[in-house]
């Protein structure tokens, strides 16, 4: 049994935020492995929590209890809830945040958390992150079954995901994260793209965005010429268009949702 | 007995400081474990980091070790001290960072650290964080009796901190903070301002601050619309100004400092 | 035997990738202690890898793995490395970023990691900071014996390190890092410079840099005027410009390599 509780917050690390809900956890469960995966979510960017709590929670032990905080709707209607797949338990607000985990868990439980004793002492309806699922993480690592904080519920909310359009000679995309190199991060999965690709013949792919053209993919960072414009399938199995030494995000002025198309040249 | 160690200060995370602090007490103590309330005052700001830590500390294990270092005095004859609450240590310099733990604590014991068999080996006179305050700690959370390390003082360091004007139709404060989401956090808490209320009719108040007026309290962010600028008692019972899903320090340009009124429009 | 790991890199905190470097490691030792020393190197700056390394990891218990991956090679030829010393084991890429480790330590020993047992399974050639550095940690703090990696190698890479020039009246050196509170760290240490210094007159020194001169060292901060520009040997030993409570690379556009010259004035 793992005692991992991680966080995923947009709160930022200047403030007492973090630190609050650390110390939550801690006074429940002393044995709790505290592991920050970020703070630094844009304010409210609830897609982007979901993508990077997805890129980084499936490393961790089995057991892991992930808790994710991006709660613009915190002390409304929204539900608190608990889900636990094959692996981990996920603890956050009902607003898409594990959209990209139920998508690719086998098999997914969701709890409506509900039993207040598990709660702080009168929390309050701003910050839930400190008052309620902080000590539900603490608990939950500490062994409380899931089943304890709550009823089962079948219609927690999921973030509309698109997916890339798929034909015989192309796969076309779109940018879904700018990480911190500034490598533009596609929806495009390798799995999408190897069937079209020609045995042998890896650099007969071309890849278009914002008005440029890349042709072929590189195998690694430094295959490329520093400041070139290229693609790469990245560590996560995602078409990347980066600028090796350099900042794509800073050279192209790419966002969230510009198209990307990756096609096989003379297939 | 908790073996938690946090650490404030302004020392940021780029450089090696916070580091080296950190090493510094797993070698005293290799059972310690470290937990970073923030390490992103602002430099030199003794105010900001008496604001977080007071935030911050109180949900932490009886016993933590709170270990806070903005110290821009180090090396002069400003004092390292060591304040015991009912509930935890405090470990830093004498120059008004434990201001607001005086002020609510219930009751207090301050020590000058002067035994220095407990310091790093020659300590230098521009890193006390690392090679007085962190061994310090690390003994602390190892059960070494506080009064160990040096003798009672009485004269301890207090910053000059306003208190909110009350009237019987009005409390008027200032802007003590400026939090990641651009929210303004005043001092006006709401035990001021609960005793002006009329029973029932939550949205008789006005706040005034720079020029603008805001009618009525949320409850919640998400009551509001996105961009209206609103007020909301928040998770430290304190009146803040936020704009839902906007950023409201950059919308009013507002600085700690600032003149915040609330009153009752018709009591 | 300590389990501690510490974590240097260059992949910020707002992406996944030192999180998943952190769940690796877990899952190999899940009695690991993982600090991070920075993840805030500049992308793909080795030198500054190499300069926050060699300045925190000292003050760190015996037997601490150093992980550092600031790795623009990945994936290329570049042989992934473990440093013995004889206090710490230090993994990542063999690209120059234990420069200053192979020149401080008293006796090192290097090994090429090749066994890929030990490795996550399938390793891409984007990211061996988390399928190859992670893992290897893991197992080296879990106590496997650094030969059971790879072979020893004795040609691994060293960076270029200018000395600073020493002639009887003048040392000569150059900017090497500026930090967060804007502080003009140099490469003129302490020992380099005390053998020109008069007994009992400190103040006989003149520091010259970009056009400016400081007269004097300064024993601490605060014994500066609030933007007055000063010199001091800092925490590390190494002459240090600053302005105390404000910014000295703000104020004079300083960058690393900029000549600094430290000269007796009437010797």
């Amino acid at each position: 049994m793992s005692t991992i509780v991680t966080l995923t917050s947009d709160f930022g690390t200047k403030d007492a935020f973090a630190a609050s809900m650390k110390g939550v956890i801690y006074k429940v469960n002393p044995q709790a492995q505290i592991v920050d995966i970020t703070h630094e979510i844009g304010p409210q960017d609830v897609w982007e929590a979901a993508f990077t709590l997805r890129a980084a929670a499936q490393y961790f032990p089995k057991g892991t209890v992930h808790l994710a905080v991006v709660d613009p709707g915190v002390g409304s209607g929204r539900r608190p809830i608990i889900v636990v797949t094959e692996s981990y338990y996920f603890v956050g607000p009902d607003n898409g945040l594990f959209t990209l985990i139920f998508q690719e868990a086998e098999r997914i439980r969701v709890h409506h958390i509900t039993s207040a004793h598990y709660f702080l002492p009168n929390p309050g309806p701003t910050f839930h992150g400190r008052d309620i699922f902080a000590p539900v993480a603490g608990w939950l690592a500490k062994g409380i079954p899931s089943g304890n904080f709550g009823e089962e519920i079948t219609d927690y909310v999921k973030l509309n995901v698109p997916v890339p359009k798929i034909s015989p000679t192309m796969v076309e995309g779109h940018v879904v994260h700018v990480d911190r190199f500034g490598n533009i991060i596609t929806n495009i999965a390798y799995k999408y793209v190897q069937p079209l690709l020609p045995e042998g013949a890896p650099n007969t792919v071309k890849i278009a965005l914002m008005g440029k053209e890349i042709s072929g993919l590189k195998n690694y960072y430094a295959e490329s010429a520093p400041g070139e414009l290229s693609a790469i399938f990245n560590s996560s199995g995602a078409l990347e268009i980066f600028m090796f030494k350099q900042n794509a995000r800073t050279a192209l002025s790419a966002k969230r949702g510009e198209v990307v198309r990756i096609s096989v040249a003379n297939a």
